[in-house]
C-alpha cells in the first residue's frame, strides 16, 4: 500500500490522480490532500478518501470547509503546512501537481525527506531546475516525471544508458491555433484558446500549449530532468499526439512511448512505477483506425515563446524564473480577459529584455524574483 | 575485445556485419568465418580480417579456397566443424546468419557453449523453437535478435516486466507486391519480386517478404524469442519501415524503436549491446524530412502465408517445420524460374494439410523430417 501526498489536489492532474487512486484502493491511500480554495471539488473527495491531514491556500478557505468535514483530519493552510506533509514519515510518495512556482518549496522539501515523488509541476524545474536537481541528486531522490512528454522520454531511456543519448526529440500537437497564421492570432478570443485539439487539460496549460511556451517550458523541465544540454533537445510538430516524445541514441536508433492522448496514463504509470498495472478506461491506442502519423518542422518565428524559453534556458541563471514569472502573470491576465493572446508573449519578451541574469540564483532570490516580474507584468498591464 | 564466429559471412547480413567488425577494429576480432561456396565474396575478407577458423559447406570449396589464402588459418567444412568453431573457448559471441535450418545444430551448440548469440536466422526457431528455447533457458543464454523487427522488440522490452506485456505489434512493409491484387500477382516475375521498396537484403527474404511469409515466420520467431502467446502477436501494415515494431503493455503505454531502414544498425546492436556504439553511415531518421507514417490493416486473404504461418505456429508440433522446409523449397524452385509466385503459397499449403503433426518431435525428427518436405515439394514440381 502506497501512502500518498497530493498537492493540487482539485486541478486537473490532481482530480485525475484521485480517479487513478480511488480505481485502486487496495494499491493507494490518499494520505494528505492539499488545494488552493476549491471547496466545491474538493468535499467529495475528502468525504470518499478521508485523507489524515488536508492543507488549503488561506486561513479563509480553512474556516469555511472546517465545519463542512464529517470526520476530524488535521486541517491546515499555507506553505509551512505543505511543506509538512510532503515529509511525513508515513508518506510514500508525493505527488506535485499544483500549478506555478509554488511548488518549489514543497518539492525541495519532499527531497529531503527523501519520498518518491511523481512530478506534473514544470515551474518548479524552470524556474529552480539547478537547485531542485541538485537537491535530487544529493539525497538520491528520483523525479517521475507526469507531463506525458516526458514521462515518454523517461520510458525510452529505460535500461538505457546516459551517455548514449544524441538527442531528446519532444513532440508538440501545435495547440487550439496550429492552424492559424501570425496575423490571424490577432483576433482570437479566450475561448478560442482553451479548446485543446487533442489533450484535456487545466486552463493554463491550454494557454501555455497554444502559445507554444508550455514546449518551451518543457524543453527546460527536460534539461534538467534528463541531464540533456539545449542543442541535444529538439522540438517537432506531430498533430496527432500519438507519439508522445522520443529519445535518439548515438546509433540512430530511436525509442519512442505512444499512446491514446490521456492523462491518467502517464499519472498511472508515475503511481505504479517501476510496475504499469492495467488501464481501461480509455479506448488503447490503435494505428490503424488513425491511419496515419504526421510531423512537421517546428518554427520559432511562428511560435516566439518557444524561441524565448530555449534563449532563456541556455542563458540561465534567474532567466528562466523571469520566463516562467512572466508567463504565469500573463497568461492569468489573459484568462481574466485583461490582455490579448498576443499580448503574452510581448509582455514575457519585455521582462526578458531589460532582466540582468543573477548566475546561480539561490531560493530567497528566486522566490524573491518571482514576486517582483509578478509585479512589474501586472503594474505595466494597470498602468496603459 | 568480442572474439567473433561469423556463421554465413558471405550472405547479406554476413557482410554487413564485416561492416561493422571492420568499423570497430578496437572492439571485435572475427576468430571464426564460416560461408558456404562464395569464394569470390570470402576471400577478400579472409584476407583482410584473417580469421583464425574457417568453416566451407563441402570439400571441394575447401580445395578450391585453400591454394589462395595467403596465411594459415585451420579451413574445414561440413557441420561437425561448424559446431566446433561456435563452440571455441576463445569466442565471446557467435553471430548466426545462415540461411534457413541448417543454422539449428550450431545454435544449439553454441547455447551449450554459453555463447552470446547474435540471432539472425530465424528459421531455426521456426523450425525448432522449443527445442532452442529450452536449451537457452537451461543454459541461461539470451539470444539477441538481428532482425530489425525482433531487434524493435528487444529495446521496447528493455526494462520491462514480461507480465506485463499486452501485446506485440509486428509492423510490416508490404514487400515488392503491396499494392497489388490477388489478381495481379498473377504474371509477376522473379526480378519484379526481388525489389523491395525499403530494405536491402538477401534473395530469400525478399522473396519471402513479397509472400508475407517473412512476416509469418518473424511471427513464429517472436512467439518463441519473447514467450508471448499468437493471440498476443498482431501485424500491421506499415509502408514506410520506419517503426521497426513496438509492444503493447497492460496500461495501454506502446513503446517502440524507430529508425532509417538499414540492418547495419540492429547488427550494430546485436555486436554491442548492452551498449550503443555511434553508428554515421546512413541518414538518420528524420520524421520532419517523411512527414507522414502510414499504417493499415493486415489481411489474411490478400497474404495467405501469413495464415499459414500463424495457423502452424498455433497447432505447433512438427507443423511449422513443414511450413518452413516447404516454404524454403518452394522458394528456391521460384529463384530458379521453376515455378510461378503464387505457386510458393500453393506448394506450402499442400504440404501443411497432408501432414500428421508430431508433438514436441526431437532434433533427429526435426532434420528428418525438414529433408523429406523439401523432397516432397520438389518431387511435386518435377512431377508435372
Amino acid at each position: 500500500m502506497k501512502k500518498i501526498t497530493l498537492l493540487g489536489g482539485t486541478g486537473s492532474i490532481g482530480l485525475q490522480t484521485i480517479e487513478i487512486i480511488k480505481k485502486h484502493p487496495q494499491e493507494f491511500e490518499l494520505y494528505a490532500f492539499a488545494f488552493g480554495s476549491n471547496i466545491e471539488k474538493a468535499l467529495p473527495i475528502i468525504e470518499d478518501l478521508k485523507p489524515k491531514y488536508i492543507v488549503v491556500q488561506n486561513h479563509e478557505i480553512l474556516s469555511k470547509l472546517n465545519n463542512k468535514i464529517s470526520y476530524n483530519p488535521k486541517v491546515e493552510f499555507g506553505i509551512d503546512a505543505l511543506n509538512e506533509i510532503v515529509s511525513l514519515p508515513e508518506v510514500d510518495l508525493v505527488v506535485n501537481a499544483v500549478l506555478g512556482s509554488v511548488g518549489l518549496q514543497p518539492t525541495l522539501e519532499a527531497i529531503k525527506a527523501h519520498k518518491q515523488i511523481a512530478f506534473a509541476n514544470k515551474e518548479t524545474l524552470v524556474t529552480a531546475g539547478h537547485l531542485v536537481m541538485k537537491e535530487a541528486k544529493k539525497y538520491g531522490v528520483e523525479l517521475l516525471p507526469v507531463d506525458s512528454e516526458h514521462a515518454a522520454i523517461h520510458q525510452s531511456l529505460k535500461g538505457e544508458h546516459q551517455d548514449e543519448i544524441k538527442k531528446i526529440i519532444l513532440t508538440a500537437s501545435g495547440g487550439s491555433f496550429r492552424d492559424k497564421t501570425r496575423e490571424e492570432l490577432i483576433g482570437v478570443t479566450k475561448n478560442d484558446a482553451l479548446n485543446h485539439p487533442n489533450w484535456s487539460m487545466g486552463a493554463k496549460i491550454t494557454i501555455d500549449s497554444a502559445t507554444m511556451m508550455n514546449k518551451g517550458l518543457e524543453v527546460i523541465e527536460a534539461h534538467w530532468l534528463f541531464d540533456v544540454p539545449y542543442n541535444q533537445i529538439d522540438v517537432i510538430l506531430h498533430n496527432e499526439s500519438v507519439i508522445h516524445s522520443m529519445v535518439e541514441y548515438v546509433d540512430q536508433s530511436i525509442m519512442a512511448q505512444l499512446g491514446t492522448p490521456d492523462m491518467r496514463i502517464p499519472i498511472q504509470y508515475a503511481l505504479t512505477y517501476p510496475n504499469r498495472f492495467p488501464f481501461n478506461s480509455s479506448e488503447p491506442l490503435d494505428l490503424v483506425k488513425i491511419g496515419q502519423l504526421n510531423f512537421k518542422e517546428m518554427s520559432f518565428e511562428r511560435f516566439p515563446c518557444l524561441r524565448m524559453a530555449y534563449e532563456a534556458g541556455r542563458i540561465g541563471g534567474s532567466l528562466p524564473t523571469v520566463l516562467n514569472a512572466a508567463n504565469e502573470e500573463a497568461v492569468s491576465l489573459f484568462l481574466q480577459d485583461r490582455i490579448t493572446f498576443l499580448e503574452i508573449e510581448e509582455l514575457i519578451e519585455k521582462e526578458l529584455e531589460r532582466h540582468h541574469v543573477i548566475k546561480e540564483p539561490d531560493l530567497d532570490t528566486i522566490l524573491e524574483l518571482d514576486q517582483e516580474i509578478r509585479k512589474s507584468v501586472s503594474h505595466a498591464v494597470l498602468k496603459r
